[in-house]
């Protein structure tokens, strides 16, 4: 999926809300584990439940990768499942040397058809440029994480006061442009996204930390928010994990409306209508 | 494996030779195409071929993944098959917030049965911790790796001149130890290894870039010896693909057994004997 795709379905769609699919068989309905495949049967169901308030899907591979090849065949279906007019995004963290980094390219890109891949940039160039060889596919790099460890590195400066991130996003969008690169950047740290939109101001922003971790939408909106929108706000616990019972996905129906609703209220605030 | 044990195994075999299984099926010698699982064939056969040379192996899990639950059916297999005195390194250089940072933990620690596996800092602390909870298990994080994009960030100092590898080496030996934690570090940029090594007394590194990638051995024993070794120096396609005819093994022995022999000078010359 292009840009002008992804700004057309936040137009249509009125929202700019990405679902987290972090399935994990802890934390599911118990009614589900007798089923053949109670990852893909719950997030077929949540999918069903949530597509027309949000715009985008993003599976964690790592509560995929633990169940080994099996894991691989729930995310596999998963994927084949999520409608053709949401963007996907393989929350995946890789980064590697270049020859290494283009196997994971084409691991999620060609073999899984995801739209995006999220990047570890602590290896530079050639571990992010390989993701940049696929037309209308994405890198989303990390730039300033939501987690409690983000300021462990991500916000050192160097002599000139420059931080890590900044350098991440300046040197990321000479490799890429906003047309295929966008940025992570926790809803956490609301005060810190307005400054992180200053050394970025044309990339979507992937935000986590919505919702479960503490961040609020309307503090995100008005520290991140761009002419195109520019932010895909992601909530995975509070909506996938609205209800543990057989409601679990007419639970997260509501919750998901009920953000998209939030959403749509801002869209039209800002006058970004279909 | 524990640290004495890996050090006990260095010392018997005369070793601290580690092999890369980057199995690519484009590369690997045509007549194993026609197997039912070309790339455990292959892996076995330079597992049997290289084992008395070799204290370490460690499968790119790259070259996996991207052929999806089949390619994780192979890693099973090789991990399997790897014998039990050779330490085992998952690359894969995880690293996401920690809850995902456990999982990633238990895919290769629990279900795979690594020694260990490779770890991004970028996001801090509970994206390298969730990995040092795990008994006789070990975390290696990258410092400074041997590809061409490794100076993009990881050697950007800060306003009192340190550097952002020595951050995340001195932080990650605060929230491990040298029993737990290992070093990437590359031997493409040998004389920047003892600079590394001074931050890292005691930990073990491994070093990729040797052979393909243009390292010495030499220069690094030169710069990154330490009292119990502390090298694992890794060499995959130089071993591996040293022939892509029906003598792969055999090839893949002598190039294995070379290196062996260089280090067992090496040692012998160290007074690091059984």
């Amino acid at each position: 999926m292009n840009r002008q795709e992804l700004i057309e379905q936040i137009r249509l769609k009125k929202s700019f809300l990405c679902v987290g699919l972090d399935t994990d068989l802890k934390k599911i309905p118990a009614h589900l584990l007798d089923e053949e495949d109670p990852i893909f049967e719950f997030n077929k169901a949540i999918i069903d439940a949530t597509k027309d308030f949000a715009v985008a899907y993003k599976p964690n591979i790592a509560f995929y990768e633990c169940h080994g090849p099996k894991g691989w065949a729930s995310l596999e279906k998963t994927l084949a499942y999520i409608p053709k007019d949401c963007f996907t995004i393989a929350d995946a963290k890789r980064g590697d040397i270049g020859n290494t980094s283009t196997y994971y390219a084409q691991t999620f890109f060609e073999y899984l058809n995801f739209d995006s891949v999220t990047i570890a940039p602590y290896m530079g160039e050639d571990s992010v440029t390989p993701f940049l060889a696929f037309k209308d596919k994405w890198a989303i790099v990390l730039a300033l994480t939501s987690n409690k460890g983000a300021l462990d590195f991500q916000m050192i400066e160097d002599k000139a006061g420059k931080k890590l991130a900044q350098h991440v996003i300046e040197k990321t969008n000479v490799w890429g442009n906003p047309d295929n690169t966008m940025f992570v950047v926790g809803a956490t740290r609301a005060e810190q996204i307005g400054e992180v939109r200053s050394w970025a101001p044309k990339n979507f922003f992937l935000v986590p930390g919505v919702g479960a971790q503490g961040g609020s939408l309307e503090d995100v909106v008005k520290y991140g928010w761009n002419d195109d929108c520019g932010l895909l706000i992601n909530s995975s616990r509070a909506i996938i994990y609205a209800s543990n019972g057989i409601d679990f996905a007419e639970k997260a129906m509501q919750e998901a409306k009920s953000i998209q609703q939030a959403m749509e209220t801002i869209l039209n605030d800002k006058g970004f209508e279909d």
